[in-house]
């Protein structure tokens, strides 16, 4: 049995976290940080959990936790991270972290979409994407596992497999993004208040969202030229899911038929990527508190254009979901373990 | 491992046991069956199971669908399984009906309140009423359960524990139920399409709904005089998600807390039932996709009124869930096998 | 030109009032007073009201508002506006309060109630219950009213008449109600976070709200005996709408078409409820954005028991749109004055 | 006082047009015809009218319609009113058709895109896209009006300020629609069950939507070169609205604030198009159930491209509002007669 941690328990992706390891076989979630909440029960933040997870949360504590723990997930909002997980790295326990402390590789970029200063050089190099189907060999050996964000997540798996095979003009992306409201935290906002934000579509951080400098890495790595790209996130009027609709310009003439091809190729080995086919366009419901991401593409022969629709759970493989499917690959079980819930549907 | 198989395989009762089958360690789904679909793989009926039940719904043929299964449950509208399941009786397979053909022990009062036809009276006499932290020792050597309906279980499981110790008058019970839409099934209808049924509160059936009789039996059982009990359903703006409001007259003054202690003495070995105290009352969401059972109850001393808050997930404990926990009590197993499932939230 | 101000400008109820006023034909809104938001325009804090009510918000200066203002409406929150109205009154000004601060006569029931201290005796005495289809004569002469609670508004039009009518069993009354989230108004609370509200519902303040002796006083009217009822209310996931079903046992054998009767003969000088017949339930949706209030009512043979089903917006006939009801009583205009909005629907 | 008529009683653009012509102080509708629903009164079908809209819907008769109404409404389906139309203009009545049978003035596109014969050519020519603050002096003159889908109002409010003046490369242009569901009608279908539609985001017609070459078509009259753009249209979990997410390349170096100068003179005579500033993006809520669109536009100065959000009422300017607005500009009313209904918030 592998011990976990979890710091920052007071919010989704702690709280995801805590139900998805509740029938993980093989790691047991012994502590539960929280500064907000540390003495208080974890049931009595998050009620659903009643005789599931009722520990007590506890405050941080690094030296007594990393004599119990073999890996710690950081649930912890931006710029919380960078300055503890180096006491936890010099112990030698594994770290996944959900929040973007580590995704960019330039402590530069970092200072400019974050308005902060980046975690110290030497954790972001030793840092790994955990991008699972794309870097799980990296993955595998990490002791530092920056999980990807949720709105990346959806991007890149829909966007690797053409950009990979240089289809796409890399300039020509525009991401437009729809996510339920869960994306947004469980912190109070005026944006997020049930009456005004119901019935009620709302676009936000047009050309700023941190994400953006995500996806453009990840993409570089498969391109030559300097990449910069278009994302506009929208939120929608539902608690879970991300829809991601890309559009890029195609490099040649190429059907519908012949790119799902090379995406059911491209997937094959991996369980959590569905690639849609024959017309059949997935919606957000259809992986709905499951690990899947579906993606269809289609190719528009009047505009020479294409079109990628990606859909995952941003709690579940934009967040916590693929912080498990990491553990899994890092301690070298198979990487569904733990995570084998169908989506629940309707 | 135990071969089952699933009839009625278009509707939310079949895709919810799909769901809650597949992470089944002892249970094997061998046969889908649909009278409407068969010949479609059941992943082309729902798209969220890609990959995950891919299989090919079949028409029915009780006699070789009765040499490979042991157990069948039914998810067909009313008035269906009455005639199939004595074949399957028969042959020695253990039925599980999730309709209402089985659930009322009178054929007049089936007669008056589902306008058609009861099923055989000797059936009707075998058929026990699954639910299961109630009649769990009668499940447990049944070969015909008749699953409970959802508003029903919900309900019950909330009332039962104080009529049972005649702490209230029977006769005043008036049960204010609230209901997801999926509880209206997969059937489209005017009432129930998104524009209509968004942003709206519905109330139906005023005095005339199917449950009315099969909650009243339920709890005649623990009373001496005839009980005629006033439910009104109502349908709100979300998927899944049952709530009972109960009020009914208290026999003796009594405080909230005693009747707590009652209800956390009467749920003590039941895992599913969750009572809540303290002033806590349970929301639909906090069981969501879960088998839980949350209840709460209020005394109103001004009034010398009881009222009991009972929430469950009304494909799960009010359907499917209850079906399975059945199955793992008829067969001997531990009754959260495979139902381990923690409520999802947000 | 009645000029008119609003008092607490920042709230659902003063946004509700600007909307209903923008096309009133005789009252002029010539002030909204905000302590929060004095000094900000009132379409940078309601931006859907961008060059329709462009005014800024201002400090409340009572002498210099009293000299241009004819009538003043209070959406304030509790325990403000008892100290400001006795100011304006001394100017003759007509005030119309929204706030609970002069509902209830007595001054004991009110602190038990609010846990806070009531008005100056003689301002309650001078009070108005606002309820404009019952008490239009008081309305017509009086200079404080106090415009009803949302609940109140829609139990009581629901009940009065076959409370009048002696009907009903006082002390049999139960009234579950349900309301959408707008009800709980703009200030933020995890309760209302559109994650965690969204795909729920939520029974609160069982036995403790303050809408309970509201009810109570204005029933009393009719009734010898003291009353006490139960209400629960319920928060379901809508923005707009509440429903009440109110439930009491009859006194004598009477036909549902006979009480209909009743009620089309009670209602009929009164354009703003419908009494539906044959069968037909009233949707809190067939209200959405209008001054109706539409009523169904059920008899239960079985049980000799009452169904009353009432809806309204919470927002119009609940608050805003009855104020503006009762300054169109006041100025002796005819009532349905600047009114005239259909439901908006779907 | 004009008579109008409607054709096409029974959905949701019919029922929006009864209610915004409710309060209408010059136009009198002295009937509704449907073919599926005649015989039957507007308010059995729609009861949210009820003692507001009752009169008994009527089959067509051209001849004896013609000789009492002025002006006929068309909300009927496609390849209808195009039949039709021709009859009422031999009459000399202005026609307003918000279905799509006259929007495109090749019939060899229509057919392309809607798989079905065009009107006529002659009818073609004479009819005038009525896009009010563009198309304002032919519509004035006009017979036969083509009122625009909603969709492309939206779009084209949004891109054609910067399209006139050669501001965006016209083939880098990709719309991503959001719509509410009344968007699919009030036809039923498994789409837009409620059940499974909730909590879901859709994308559809990828790269089919009839509304492309409507888009095509209107930017065309700016564009000497051929346009061909992409749109991919997406359902969300809400009733009405529509936003339109544009994106385009820019031909020169500009920034936010001078664009969006150039909206402000473009619209500053039109007072239902609100062009919003200073970073503040519309969301749909903030033009629900009013005939406005609000604008803002933001230049991404790393990737040189412009980015335009745009929103309506998908029923109203997206519909029965604009239908109106023609109605009154083809009457020489003030454009906003009747419209002056502000936003329904929150």
């Amino acid at each position: 049995m592998t011990n976990v941690a979890i710091i920052g328990g007071s919010g989704y992706g702690a709280a995801e976290l805590v139900r998805l390891l509740h029938i993980h076989p093989y790691a047991k979630l012994t502590a539960i940080i929280s500064h907000s909440k540390q003495g208080t029960d974890f049931s009595t933040v998050y009620p659903h959990m009643n005789q599931i997870a009722d520990q007590t949360m506890e405050q941080l504590d690094v030296k007594k936790l990393s004599e119990t723990i073999d890996l710690v997930f950081f649930a912890t909002p931006s710029n919380v991270s960078k300055t503890i997980i180096p006491d936890f790295l010099a112990s030698g326990i594994t770290c996944i972290d959900l929040s973007g402390d580590f995704r960019l590789h330039s402590p530069a970029v970092y200072q400019q979409w974050y308005q902060a200063e980046a975690a110290a050089e030497e954790y972001l190099h030793q840092a790994v994407y955990g991008l699972s189907e794309i870097n799980a060999a990296s993955v595998r050996s990490a002791k530092l596992i920056a999980n990807p964000g949720c709105y990346p997540t959806a991007a890149l798996l829909g966007l690797i497999p053409v950009t990979e095979k240089e289809l796409i003009e890399p300039n020509s992306i525009i991401i437009d993004g729809k996510t339920g409201v869960s994306g947004a935290g469980r912190s109070l906002s005026q944006h997020v208040h049930f009456a005004e934000m119901n019935e009620n579509v709302k676009a936000y951080k047009l050309g700023s969202h941190k994400h953006i400098p995500e996806i453009e890495q990840a993409l570089q790595e498969y391109i030559a030229a300097d990449i910069q790209l278009t994302f506009t996130p929208h939120i929608v009027p539902m608690t879970r899911g991300i829809m991601v609709t890309c559009y890029a310009k195609l490099t040649e003439n190429i059907t519908t038929a012949q790119i799902e091809t090379i995406y059911h190729t491209f997937y094959q080995q991996h369980p959590f990527v569905r690639v849609r086919a024959d017309g059949e366009v997935p919606t957000t419901k259809e992986v709905y508190g499951s690990n899947y991401c579906d993606i269809a593409i289609h190719v528009d022969e009047r505009t020479n254009r294409l079109t990628i629709i990606s859909v995952i759970d941003n709690l579940v493989k934009g967040a916590a979901g693929q912080a498990i499917q990491n553990m899994n690959i890092s301690n070298g079980w198979d990487q569904t373990t733990g995570l084998q819930h169908a989506p629940i549907y309707p």
